[in-house]
């Protein structure tokens, strides 16, 4: 049987992650399955907690070169303790890519993939090759590379995503922070194109810019001096109750709530005790900021703040939705959809302590694509 | 026309809060309503909001004595600016209370109430008389006081909705903080009748004697150098999910969800580097440590955190669920649902500084009721 590389995660007890690509054998498709060639797998920030985890990417050691590079980064005591659970586990990364079916199992919904480019997510597609039913892969449409679909599930389903919570909960306009990010261009592109009123949340003059060129109509610049004064306004004219946060950590949360709640009391006309009645809501999905989260509690009592994970999401909505979200994705996969790439780089330099700071910065706009196929 | 008196509490925007007595007329009923003479109103934390609010009981003054006494008490700066909404409305104050109906309009529905003791709430029952819809009040049950009434609404529907949210969100077992009240001993009461796990959070040996006392399984005592372990052990054994949580500030909301979520993890198969896929909720439903809440974001993403106010809690499920929950009251009103209090004051009491220091304690286990009868 003929073997394959694939990247390998290994926290050790002993206080290590061990980073490594390992030769792991291609399996046989079953009937109603595909053996993809990895072409193209995108590093999410949501990859990068099993990826890199807690580890220190400042102290990294390299044992050997190439695809048999073995790269270790210390992590400290406290956080070892969160890891037990994936202690001596060697752990396959990579949440999403594309690539080329090369075998096909017997069934006809697998044989009329033979060829073809498609798109895959759950796991291990940091690979040279991965096995996918035939049911869970998306056929790329025409004129579509691998690189361009790639990112087809995590970033266009979390935005589609969050327009659908919206709707499902009643809101109406949306706040997102760290908005200028791949996924925050996409929500621009998508809130304009759906008539869906958007307040965006960047931390520099230079992404409110870029956003505005996008066609961003709210966008607050949280280092402006008026910030919470500029959030405010931006949310009582579009009339925002729910925000998406990727920071996570410190105020903004709160901040974000407090505005909400001023903005509805700028319309009230008798005083409650207890603060506006009407439901503010925030869907924490990043942690940018990993400190704790603090809230004041200045903003009544009608409030929500939850964690939301796209896996999670599309159980919660079913699979008609899902299939609805999808189709959606496959349709405008190369306008709305498409991601922007700082690099390509190949498994073995992924290991690569420079480039591994380089992608684990998670700077905003920037965003690197594993190329399996690409030898270098 | 006569008058009656009713206690007003007023922010004045020169800094200060007012708590005074004063002569409003007595309505005639419309014909839908009745005029309840008041007898017992009691002092809820929910009602010390509006009452006192963030002014300095330390520091308050008196001019005048008993029904014309005036109490005037400091408010920061800072503070001032959150009650610009309510500044120089002179506001009457009371959630709940019970009295006699001592006049009727003329619908039948009115004059089957006429001399009956009623509960009612919806505020300004501290005063003598109060107008309510004839279908708005509770009468009460036979044998039983205006005392015995006067605490019909918030608690005991209070811990009857928490029970109830459990049950729609899809909960078995919940944790209770600030366990040792007159609402989380209701609360004990309840989950032994109606076979619900229930983990009480307490705050000394004493509240976790008087609990065990009084049938509480699952005591947890906050100042335990154990804590933790003895938290997350009794959620393990109850399966609680989802929690109400009195205290809000500080790390004790995400404790719990840190303990839900390694009750959860050690039934768990493989690792998932999302944590839990079981939603884990804490309702915060009170401030007694009024600094912000601290998320560590240690639990997964399967979580949130709410506001919890029983006004919109009762809109949310409807007239139907709300006449259940209250009719549960009337029935056990002096078993289930009793009420301690410390003191029975008189109106002109309430505004005594040494008494105002006394309830706005809070302390566990001490209520104090206003009987607006009284005179002394």
């Amino acid at each position: 049987m003929s073997t394959s590389l694939q990247l390998r995660s290994l926290v050790k007890s002993s206080g290590q992650l061990e980073l490594s690509l390992v030769e792991v054998p291609i399996p046989e498709p079953g009937a109603d399955e595909v053996l993809v060639e990895m072409q193209a797998a995108p590093i999410n920030p949501s990859d990068l907690g099993l990826l890199i985890g807690p580890a220190d990417v400042a102290r990294a050691s390299v044992v050997g070169a190439g695809a048999t590079a073995v790269v270790t980064l210390p992590i400290a005591e406290p956080a070892m303790r969160a890891l037990a659970a994936r202690a001596d586990a060697s752990m396959p990364v990579g949440n999403e890519g594309a690539g080329k079916v090369v075998a096909a199992g017997t069934s006809p919904e697998a044989q009329a993939l033979l060829g073809k480019l498609v798109a895959l997510n759950g796991g291990a597609t940091y690979a040279q090759h991965r096995i996918a039913k035939a049911a869970d892969v998306m056929p790329l449409p025409e004129g579509a590379s691998a690189v361009d679909g790639a990112s087809c599930f995590v970033n266009p389903l979390t935005a589609l995503g969050m327009i659908e919570s919206m709707r499902r909960e009643g809101h109406t306009a949306l706040v997102h922070t760290a908005a200028a990010s791949n996924l925050g261009q996409m929500l621009v592109k998508l809130c304009i194109a759906d008539g869906v009123g958007l307040v965006n949340v960047v931390r520099n003059a230079e992404q409110a810019k870029m956003l505005k060129d996008i066609g961003a109509r709210y966008v607050v610049d949280s280092t402006s001096p008026a910030f919470v004064d500029e959030l405010t306004n931006a949310i009582a004219e579009t009339g925002a109750t729910i925000a998406f946060d990727a920071v996570g950590g410190g105020r903004l949360a709160s901040q974000i709530l407090w505005s909400m709640e001023a903005a509805l009391n700028r319309k009230a006309t008798a005083y409650s005790r207890y603060g506006s009645s009407v439901h503010k809501q925030v869907y924490i999905y990043g942690g940018l900021d990993t400190r704790p989260t603090e809230l004041a509690h200045s903003f009544g009592l009608a409030w929500g703040i939850n964690g939301w994970l796209l896996p999670l999401f599309l159980a919660k909505v079913g699979p008609e939705t899902a299939d609805r979200l999808r189709a959606r994705v496959a349709a405008e996969l190369k306008t709305t959809f498409a991601s922007h790439y700082t690099a390509q780089i190949s498994l073995a330099e992924a290991l690569e302590p420079q480039v591994i700071a380089a992608y684990h910065r998670r700077a905003t706009g920037e965003k690197y694509v594993i190329v399996p196929t690409k030898t270098a």
